[in-house]
């Protein structure tokens, strides 16, 4: 049978995940900066105690200082978490051991009144805090990136597609501008959640603390015997020495912050995403209108040397087909029995760790991306000039309501359209056939009518 | 072969979804809703061209007068859908005719520089907005309701639960006031979201505007000279007919508000869902702690007359289940190619109406379950005593902690802890017996330290 | 306050979703329909019964006779479910009245024994038994369709692409015989399925079918001295009525069948999906290599006369966007607690219904969008000499591999190829002045290596 | 600026994921499995075509013989697929430098007319052949445990739950059979896919695999000549070097492998979810009927020195909950666009993995789980006996229904029950007092009616 004990374990190298490799986001959630942050948060919370009195001074600077300079074998926190299924327990009995090796004493206070769910649902909120800081200055830097872009382009033409196909004109300006947008409002919904959704957790055993406050009371602390105005007191020092919001009432089985995560890493990865999804289609062969950054080896094929694959963009686009279902778990989450429950909660951590991660991912491969984007504005002019008299027909056909009616002038845009189409000529010499419009409508007139630089809307700048 | 225009189609009766039915954002969000919020859509669009000199202001009048009056087959028009991939095409000539019917001229201004989208979307908009509404002031009698619970609750003691076992005693009013917390929480999320996250779409054929803009000029309106300044008025202007936020720039392919949207409702069927799983687990047989209401046939079973099952904790349960998969739908829909997309806007409409649908229903019957819902105080009391000395194992390792340190407290009582399981006897008769505690602690000491009113922490009042 | 008794409900038009409007599979699912198989079910109950022994035979006689001509009312069933939370108990109270009119004797075996979740699982498996079968005759026009389509192409040469990127010529028979094997893939799973995988649900109020031994044993039924045997015998008899398979042991709680099904689904629509996506991509305005038929304001736009969009592959994948979502709800399904679940089998029903619906849409749409497809091996074969050369660098590596080794070889032929691109020449030109290329390979050749014709691989017949 | 070339990675320690830790499919899937699995495939596809002629089998064997040894580096192959949005590229070009260094000619021969997704999709169905072999393997010694279980417990009473609430007696045995059936289905599905739907993946750079036939011709094979023939001699031989079954055609973007891993997974870890979500209930302090094994740590808590709690089901059930979400990644990606898609492949690897190892996660804990499983009958007797009387209301109904009718009998018992939960009395005291029942019923059959004994249908051996 399986050895229980056997200890070996690769690395989280990224192989299967190409998108965050390298990514600044990925240290900060790797198992180290787990174990780190339940760490920080033993040592935060010993210090908040202190604050407080319930915790001597002395103890929680050694805790603290032990806790800097803890290295904990993430693995053998690990398989502790088969016993209990979570690896808080084991983490705090290795890191009782180091701070009993400092001062037996202040090993008595490691943990003091605590559970296992406040030190991991805080160092949680770390994390997420953390990612989402560097997600925000990689939007932000999109964001101007896109700015750039747009002011770059502003005369730049190219046909507007719905369903596909061809639609009316428009201007790269205006597209890239609408990916700014959705960038903005990504940016401002992580910048609120950071700001003050992400909050501590403090409950103790069942979320009525009372192992905080009993300990308070043993230490004599005058607070304690005003159970509310202690606990306001502690999660308010926890949470500025974390540098989070202040919990109240614990949210162990109230998973607020979790859907609001889910929620805010499913729309950074669908606005990246978006982008991507377009990026994909103006590169198309037949398309061509816009070029990942070449270079050394980038976006290389294993069998065809000439291949120049939208890389980049293929990896961001997988991170947001994953991200939603992967938020489905922590939304469902909140359906936790119970003062704690058996299973929601043990399920949202890797789902948390993975849509932080791939959203972190998407945003730093996105900005790198766009850094060396190649735009070919004679590819957009030249598609749109394989078409462009036929995404006049909108236009033709609003001129010609005013004589004709808005049904028989759709209805004769519309045949003209087919019979374009059908003889492949252009349609604009297929109308200049039509006496009806020739009666309506001068020949310059008309020509200006199929001028697409003066049918842009608001994409015109 | 079969006959593609067979139209026999039966009532969306609800048989297949208890949750909603006679919920009032059951009607908010059917066939018939979504049909009349297009036509609204139209007439107001035709009002907001009127102001601003597009369309002559008794056209618009005409317009708005046959949309309070059309009834229109819902079934048609999902018939003609089949042509175009949605609704909105065929709706417009059933409409045009109408109007026609009363004006002949008027009918020309029928959905003047529009595209389907413009209005299926801001339709949406509509009856989010609607059924939201709704919700919020479901979520607000409920918030009300538990506010009174916990009042009329805040001495009745009971176990907490974590991962389904005993673990320190709690009161009902914590409980209920956690339960509160989400639906504060779930009401402020759908506050935020009415209050200015809802807004008309208008982007024209492909997010120019330019059809609108055309007309204008054909109509000399002054400001079409200035497109952006013509659309920020347009757009302001349609949506102060309808009640929704201004839009700029086109979202038809940057879906921000059905992200938020499903965002949303994930979160308030997750609120619900907690405060019914919680339901269930109290109504067990062997917790009993709380009933639903009884009454004529409520909570009935086919086969067994005893039965009084938690039948709308169930309900709102189902809904809670589904709604965090159904919205995937929409959250994926970011990844819209182009300017409009080929499938994930079509993708998102069944799922769209199912998640206002489910949320409403479950808030409807939340308020009626929690309306009725009965409280056992007696049985908490009794389930507490059954296992009420083991439950106070926290606060007898405090204690004891002073004296022999964390490690050998803890390690103490856990065997005492065993020894009481494995005898099938009181823990505090165990502990009684043990020297080293007796040593430590007086008897006194010890009754007190087993009381569970003193070790409520923060659920104490 | 809103009247819980209101009962105004309208159509379930499928005005949101267009992909089943009026295909056969919709009428199969409705709410109609439910109602009908429900009936449908207590009368082959009460037959099976007859034929043990349990009910006298003109009693089923009657039943049955009744359930055929029955017409219930389905919203009067849907808001009689809000005090059971299933739509079960109020139907046969309806139902029972009917009987009763009949034969007030008779009245008193409708249900016999039975639970509500015998008869509602029963109904979902001849549901989705009859919309499986429908499904499958689609599928089974679909892959004859597509091999008359494959040996119709067997020599239209096209570009594979690959990330978007044209990769290496293929065919267009390749293609379609792609498609095909999907389809016939996705069949064999639904034949599997119906051939044995959709039981009859019989597990009393709990499952030990107590009930109907008990009634059994006050008919005298001798074989309900053998609880076992007559179970045996009843789930086997029951099942023959209705055209199902035996059940054994009760699934109220063992969810395989549902969890089957979901499977199943999902790999419908993703099939189908696939090829949706295809035609998507290959009728987009700048490849246009295929286009839905016209026709009569098919594919048509509300605001571009020209437009023909690729309606129905947009409605296709609209479904296949979906039925992953919805199908987890009843993957999630299985985790029901106990002998029967407070939710998890309630939240079944809906995505139930959902999941074959689409289903059914997507492979009736697609076989009508298959049998007016229209392809353009002219516009494949010019799409190809825009790149044709390009995409034939795998193979020029491939021979230079000989002489010069594979790294030398691709490094080179990379070079080529980025000259290529940069300075807007065909690659056969550029590769002609290379001094290495020609020293190894004659003209002739090189002739030979380009012709796309000759590297085809199994994709030529 | 962050240094994309910083290889810092930690463990994948599993710290998020205890449900996984230490299992023996832990091992199989870790990023060094899949290298290894992908240079495995390599050194095959070298032998596969050295059968045929196509290379050299001294140096198929070289390439073999270096593969065996190779020890790659993973995080330096996750940080080159960065480049080509894959691992494959980076990882041929590390493995040819190593055959380099023991045969420059063999180099030659690595990856021959080959592609990164043939690698990667045959290495991936190697991982989950087997991952899958393991957890049958462990699936086959559950079910062994449970059918001990159940003969163990023949007649051991319990009360049968349905929402919640006591229904109708039943045994133990009869619980565990379900789960031994749910176990069994999972088991069977399970062989059905390792017995022949895991292929090899062969198509060359777009599905044509013209390359491959391309070096045979260069190699002067005879069989190159035709097509169709060679290719099904590569695949077949290629299948065999691995395991796996044959491909036809290439399923690049026809992902009916992935499909029905993606359903298996879920039914495995939803059949075990079963039994998880059960233990979970039967282990609430108020029911005890169940426990897990104690020992050690097991079930601890870091608060609470008296907790046990049902750590293992935990594990199971969040695996449970998690596998749905991630697999709908894998059942959208059917939606492939094109011979090979830009993100949906890339989406899968990821979820494919996890899936993967959460199911063996799951099915190893599982089965620890129910070796140390303690059942105690004489709870299940105290619950069943706290409520047996009611729970005998359906049979109590059927003996009145010969004398007063279905809806009298049926009526009387609801009102008999109510009578006893209102008056906290015993159902069968209260219904001696009923002059109704007396009138019809003997004292004596009376209480042989309520002996729950006699009333447990299949349930009794």
């Amino acid at each position: 049978m399986h050895n229980p004990f056997n200890a070996g374990v690769g690395p989280d190298s990224g192989i299967l995940s190409p998108v965050r490799v390298n990514s600044p986001t990925e240290s900060l959630v790797d198992d180290d900066a787990w174990v780190g942050a339940m760490v920080e948060c033993e040592a935060a919370l010993a210090r908040a105690q202190a604050h407080l009195g319930s915790v001597p001074r002395v103890v929680a600077d050694t805790i603290t200082r032990v806790a800097s300079e803890a290295h904990l074998d993430a693995r053998k926190i690990a398989v502790a978490s088969r016993q209990t299924a979570n690896p808080v327990v084991g983490l705090i009995a290795e890191f009782t051991e180091m701070v009993k090796g400092a001062d037996p004493e202040a090993a008595e206070y490691v943990h003091r009144g605590s559970t296992s769910q406040d030190i991991l649902d805080t160092a949680a909120m770390l994390i997420a805090k953390r990612s989402f800081n560097q997600i925000a200055a990689e939007l932000r830097a999109t964001a101007d990136l896109l700015e750039s872009f747009a002011n770059d382009h502003f005369n730049t033409l190219m046909a507007a597609r719905t369903l596909g196909v061809h639609a009316v004109p428009t201007t790269f300006r205006s597209k890239v501008r609408g990916w700014r947008k959705l960038v903005m409002d990504a940016l401002s919904r992580v910048e609120e959640l950071t700001a003050g959704k992400l909050p501590v957790s403090l409950g103790g055993a069942a979320g009525t603390l009372a192992g905080y406050i009993e300990f308070a009371r043993l230490a004599n602390v005058p607070l304690a015997s005003d159970p509310e105005a202690y606990v306001r007191a502690l999660s308010g020092s926890f949470a500025r020495e974390v540098g989070l919001a202040p919990s109240a009432p614990s949210w162990h089985a109230l998973r607020t912050p979790i859907a609001d995560i889910a929620a805010v890493a499913c729309f950074v990865t669908g606005a990246l995403g978006k982008i991507a999804v377009d990026i994909i289609t103006l590169s198309r062969s037949e398309i061509g209108e816009v070029a990942e950054p070449g270079g050394e080896g980038h976006g290389a094929s294993s069998a065809m040397p000439h291949k120049r694959n939208p890389a980049g963009a293929a990896m961001i686009r997988s991170a947001a087909l994953q991200v939603p279902a992967f938020a489905t778990v922590l939304q469902a989450g909140m359906l936790a029995a119970d003062e704690r429950d058996a299973g929601t909660w043990h399920a949202e951590w890797l789902p948390f760790r993975e849509i932080l991660r791939l959203a972190g991912g998407a945003s730093y491969t996105t900005l790198h991306l766009l850094e060396g984007l190649q735009v070919y504005p004679e590819r957009m002019q030249a598609n749109l000039d394989s078409s462009s008299s036929i995404m006049l027909t909108e236009r033709l056909a609003i001129e010609l309501t005013k004589t004709l009616g808005k049904q028989e002038a759709r209805s004769l845009v519309t045949r003209l359209s087919s019979r374009s189409r059908d003889s492949n000529r252009v349609l604009l010499d297929v109308v200049r056939e039509d006496a009806t419009v020739m009666q309506t409508i001068s020949d310059d007139r008309l020509t200006a009518l199929f001028d697409p630089h003066t049918y842009l809307g608001v994409a015109d700048r």
